[in-house]
């Protein structure tokens, strides 16, 4: 439940979109690592807060206790410390696990690919975290996915606003989570549940709901800034500056047209502690269609300084950022463009057919595709030991195979082979 | 356990290899497939003989009982069949599972990489099988690993063997299996495991060694139909005489150099059902080295005609053959290879660092890395605001980038950019 094959059709086309992913976290320079789809529990309790129960556990059945893996993030956060890496760009494509309830219309599976880059080490403020985003800003423009907005935040910044607000510090993860869900329900039904399930004070709840319900670009950042409560806070005004030179940076890479500062972005996971970013896509690529298929994000991350240091025994840092490809929702949505195009995606590469026009020419198919594939020529036969010409050809016209080359007596005699442009029904001998 | 992170360097190399098998599918016109990591239980139990006990399972955390993938052949049995595809020829490159003692200095590990390749269909005898032993021998002759040989042989052959040595049909399945320990075994020690743990008479077992120790080409062939007892046998004939003619379609492949009717072949698993072989490397490459490691088998395969049936509410059948490229295997003898060669894989692709040579000019890297980014080359800058010319350049020598592309004061003036061959020190104003 909630896995699926995939047709030679689908991983055509995965592939596709995987390489235009790659070809840009190389771009960048990042290295490729890979971990085990197991890890031991412990490696992964306490990491996902409230999605801990989502985890798939291996039976015991002796040795280590094991899971399936539940992100990229904290297995690459173990490389590091296990290794004592202090420093690396790396990018990882691999297949994920959640014991979730499967919405597969919606593109989401139990099963399915992360592709993630990160940058590991300790640098300048925000030139890496601008990365990521120019990053998600090259990916989703290069695939043609139709409009998009970045929304960017700072989990200072909440922490900030939850501080000014009167919220006790042990309820600011617990209040984020339900920040989180604005994107999905009103403001109304939010506020409820910070008064009654998170049990916030009306008074604290209705002055959080002024700052998260704010988003714009430089000048909020700025208005924020002189904000006489928040400019006060020193989180708040440490995100705020790192806001700021953020938006500097994303204007010499130009992308600050896709930005927006969103204090209403809080994400899910436990362990961001500073930038945040979300991508979502603003229209639907199909809006002939009555009810358009919400495909939600199609990229997030931000800035962990503290996961490594959970795996260090001496708790030693390494502060990282990184962003997540969505690739199953993209890959919805492209599914849904091809499949309204009616393009045929090819699933083989095969340039030519070798064919015989007579029976008893065995032999002489043999040789002349065993030369062809020793020559590097994508090359297939029929099975069979007196195929009719007919039914090479129709194979490929149906598996859009170019080429035909075809070999009789006649040619035989004559040591030639004849070439059959399938299309065109042109023939060469040579 | 028997597990392990890949860093960089291992990645490379892998993706490499990887690369050069699926191109050699791909020649052959196979089209790729993908199926979850997860399989139910139940798929899995009853097709591996006594290796069932390997299986991870996953644990019972309410819903369906789910187990990892043992191997790529199962899961493409139970997609043929759930989809009743009568007639593909796939490839198919994932991670399998096996709860197996790891032996990890000979490439034996409990997770790893399978890179299969089968041919599903009803067609005329041998043509696909003998596509397989020529897809083997492109990729090891490709590879370059050194001499190596294809044994061959088929279950037919050996059941008939079985029959006429007055084995009971009950016990070939668990004298198959003795059989194949002898390649690891001397005949000696195969034959009192058949006397005493498998109860065969002592006629019986020492009938057996005669065969079974036979290996040739197609002379051999030859002689056994010519064999008084085992022309007799059904099985044994209807074997023989596809063997003849797999041989005689690997002669014009031009390929039987390296293969060999081998009679002590039996290979492991319950599903075989007429021809199977196995491939290894004939010495070791680094034959200078005091203690050989040695890699066993590096690839294997063959035909499996009832396997898509068990998964068929019907029973039909679809007959497969197929092979597995041992691609770990493989890696490790590729890895001392470049240990031993001093070569330095590279990790990344970046092409040109983006450097400058005073301060302050920090927006300047940023403008011109987006630009270079915009216009797919493959660009890294230092995330530093000031970073010293020399710990640039150092940083291009040790990651391997050829290029640095300089903006200092002067450069801005002028708008040009100063390219520098990292290697020659070559500079060029553009």
């Amino acid at each position: 439940q909630g896995t699926r094959d995939h047709p030679p059709a689908h991983v055509a086309l995965r592939d596709r979109l995987l390489a235009a992913v790659v070809t840009c976290f190389k771009r960048h320079g990042a290295a490729a690592i890979d971990t085990p789809v197991l890890e031991l529990r412990e490696t992964l309790t306490g990491k996902y807060g409230e999605d801990t129960k989502l985890i798939y556990e291996l039976q015991d059945q002796g040795g280590e206790l094991l899971a399936l893996r539940y992100d990229l993030t904290v297995p690459f956060a173990r490389y590091l410390a296990m290794n004592k890496i202090t420093n690396m760009k790396r990018y990882h494509v691999a297949k994920v696990y959640r014991r979730d309830n499967p919405a597969t219309t919606r593109g989401r599976y139990r099963e399915f690919y992360q592709c993630d880059f990160d940058i590991a080490g300790q640098f300048d403020p925000m030139i890496p975290d601008a990365e990521c985003l120019k990053i998600v800003h090259e990916i989703l423009s290069d695939l043609q996915l139709g409009d998009f907005i970045i929304k960017v935040n700072d989990r200072r910044i909440l922490n900030g606003v939850f501080a000014v607000c009167g919220v006790p510090e042990s309820k600011f993860i617990t209040t984020c989570s339900t920040v989180d869900k604005l994107d999905k329900m009103p403001w109304e039904e939010v506020r409820s549940e910070m008064v009654g399930e998170k049990g916030l004070s009306p008074e604290a709840a209705d002055h959080i709901g002024e700052y998260v319900q704010l988003h714009g670009g430089l000048d909020l950042i700025e208005q924020l800034l002189q904000d006489p409560k928040l400019s006060q806070n020193k989180l708040a005004k440490e995100g705020l500056g790192d806001m700021k030179l953020l938006f500097e940076y994303l204007t010499l890479f130009g992308i600050t047209g896709k930005i927006s500062f969103d204090l209403s972005l809080a994400r899910g996971l436990d362990y961001y502690t500073g930038v945040i970013f979300e991508a979502v896509l603003l229209q639907p690529e199909n809006d002939h269609v009555e009810e358009p298929v919400s495909v939600g994000s199609v990229a997030g991350g931000g800035r962990y300084d503290g996961l490594v240091g959970m795996f260090d025994p001496k708790g030693r840092k390494v502060p990282c950022v990184g962003v997540s490809i969505g690739i199953e929702r993209i890959f919805s949505i492209l599914e849904q463009r091809v499949e309204a195009s009616g393009e045929k995606v090819r699933t083989t590469e095969t340039q030519v057919l070798v064919a015989t026009p007579q029976k008893h020419l065995l032999a002489a198919r043999l040789k002349l595709i065993s030369e062809l594939w020793d020559a590097g020529i994508k090359a297939e036969m029929l099975y069979k030991k007196d195929p009719k010409l007919l039914k090479q050809l129709q194979y490929c016209e149906d598996t859009g195979i170019p080429l035909a080359a075809i070999i009789g007596e006649q040619e035989l005699t004559d040591g030639v082979v004849k070439l059959r442009d399938v299309a065109t029904r042109e023939e060469v001998r040579m």
